[in-house]
């Protein structure tokens, strides 16, 4: 989804628009266009839009390797402003800003170039966050039964990624996932649906409205989503419709795991500090430029809502499964002692 | 959205397919056209289809009208065949159907043309079926309250029209609708929330993964669809996903309305005698004839859902309100005691 080409000094960055159906890529030279194409990349975790974003330092500090080192920093710390300000709603983009603006600093005190310093970094730390990713997804698949029906909302990242890897290519076992369309932006169809098939597992779409006759039906034994984000009192906020799928899960029985990546946020203590949602319609009233309602019909789709614990059957980090109360402590607990 | 031509001798059907966005229509003159033209018409009570694919009878009445009595009743009689064959989930397309051709059969006998006979039969049976539309919307605007904010899914057909326009227009109710677009066939998108706007009430068009948020945000008081059909348990069948949100609305403690019209039909005793829901699929791989799901991936979408008696405040009919345990009496029940 994401290469940065020190060649070129060039981010290349997925098309996100039309993908699966078409696989091209955005080669973007400086902070605009990075900032446009990143633009529509949220995901649950420290995933493609921290990293992305925070590789417009990387932009930045090649633009302006031949200047002396203080206009550098300074040039560095603007970008560091700017995108603070472009992803209001992601604090973890800022957490990975502020740890590479160290390493940039580090080292041009040392006298070496900040873009080698900077790249190092971000391509150590998306290593570690794939190892987070990694550990999660392997508790997640240890918790599958052998013959499992999984119902998903949204797009869940590497985390569901290597939970279906291991239990399908390791671990053998029959999985088949039920993606869910996740109108209006189809993440389900355009992103969901084809992870799903690299990795192996069988796959079937549905229109949002079909989960509740299919959970009737008991076709479904888990319902396993990501979270954008997770507060200390095991709340969590994801793509709009996780929380009406969990009221369903809940009234036929069924389990809803969170693939909780590296834990809460440390900032979000209750579900009053979740990020308040972004207003997302035009994707309702047309589609790829044809009108489908009529002149005056407004809309209205949100890009996430929030599930409160009591929905919640478990949630699954690096470090085993959690019950959303022990959310509070998650950072403070020992590991041995972290499991359920 | 529906006209026969006597001089044409030609139905005029509107081409469901591109409204609200565009309104055309097309102008059907033998069964053949009428079929294609109908095929994707599917709405809940004796409405649109039913008359659409009856005045098959109509068109075939007139093609053959210069033929001996016999041959004009042997034609007749295959075309309803055919219209029982190709509406198999319809069964109150063939209740008019029969009466039809009894009517057919009386004009030939005193040697009067069939064409008329049907063409002034059906229109006779559309002027009664607005009647009973009237009186089940009546009865429904009558439970909403001076503000009220309704969430609908699907498309509830001329009752929900009478409804909006009596609150609207004859009582003064502010009415704000919130409609899902109901996916794959986006007849909320398409159809329903035409008619809220063209009725003069508020409308909001909703992805079909909303309702759940704006449940838990208090934002609805009553939750209201009509029935494709009404089994005598007081089960109903209607668009997919109508089951999922009134799970949601049981949930929250929001009341859910069935437009029930005539009431339930008398076939019908328990769930299991409901139609089977058709699978439509490709609406949900593409749109508007671009591919959006990767090549591989299979869609399951289907036409209908079952809502059981437990999930279901009430249901409005023409002769008032019910509990839905009240449809199995329905029939024999003197009007005087009907009213709940």
């Amino acid at each position: 989804m994401l290469r940065y080409d020190q060649e070129q000094g060039a981010m290349l960055v997925l098309d996100w628009q039309h993908y699966p159906y078409d696989t091209a890529y955005i080669t973007c030279s400086d902070l605009d266009a990075l900032v446009s194409a990143t633009a529509p990349m949220a995901a649950p975790g420290k995933t493609p839009l921290t990293f992305a974003a925070s590789y417009g330092l990387v932009l930045t500090a090649r633009q302006y390797r031949e200047w002396p080192t203080d206009a550098q920093r300074a040039a560095l710390i603007q970008t560091a402003e700017r995108l603070r300000e472009l992803y209001p709603a992601a604090p973890c983009i800022y957490l990975v800003i502020d740890e590479a603006l160290r390493a940039a600093d580090t080292a041009l005190v040392q006298g070496q170039p900040a873009e080698l310093a900077l790249a190092t970094f971000l391509e150590t730390r998306m290593r570690q966050n794939d190892a987070v990713a990694e550990a999660c997804g392997r508790h997640a698949a240890s918790l599958l039964s052998e013959n499992t029906c999984i119902l998903t909302h949204g797009f869940g990242g590497a985390a569901f990624n290597w939970m279906l890897h291991v239990a399908h290519a390791e671990q053998g076992k029959y999985v088949h996932v039920y993606v869910t369309e996740t109108r209006p932006q189809l993440q389900g169809t355009r992103l969901t649906a084809q992870q799903v098939r690299e990795a192996g597992a069988e796959v079937t779409l549905l229109t949002d409205n079909m989960p509740g006759l299919y959970f009737r039906r008991g076709m479904f034994d888990a319902y396993i989503t990501a979270a954008t984000h997770i507060a200390g009192d095991g709340s969590i906020a994801n793509q709009a419709g996780t929380y009406q799928y969990a009221v369903l899960a809940t009234h036929h029985s069924v389990p809803f795991y969170v693939l909780g990546y590296d834990g809460p946020e440390p900032s979000l203590t209750t579900a009053a500090d979740l990020p308040t949602a972004q207003r997302i319609s035009d994707e309702v009233l047309s589609f790829a430029g044809t009108r489908i309602a009529a002149e005056g019909v407004s809309a209205y789709a949100l890009s996430c809502d929030v599930t409160p614990p009591e929905l919640i059957t478990s949630i699954i980090t690096e470090r085993g499964s959690f019950k959303p109360r022990q959310m509070a402590d998650y950072h403070t607990l020992q590991r041995q002692n972290g499991h359920v």
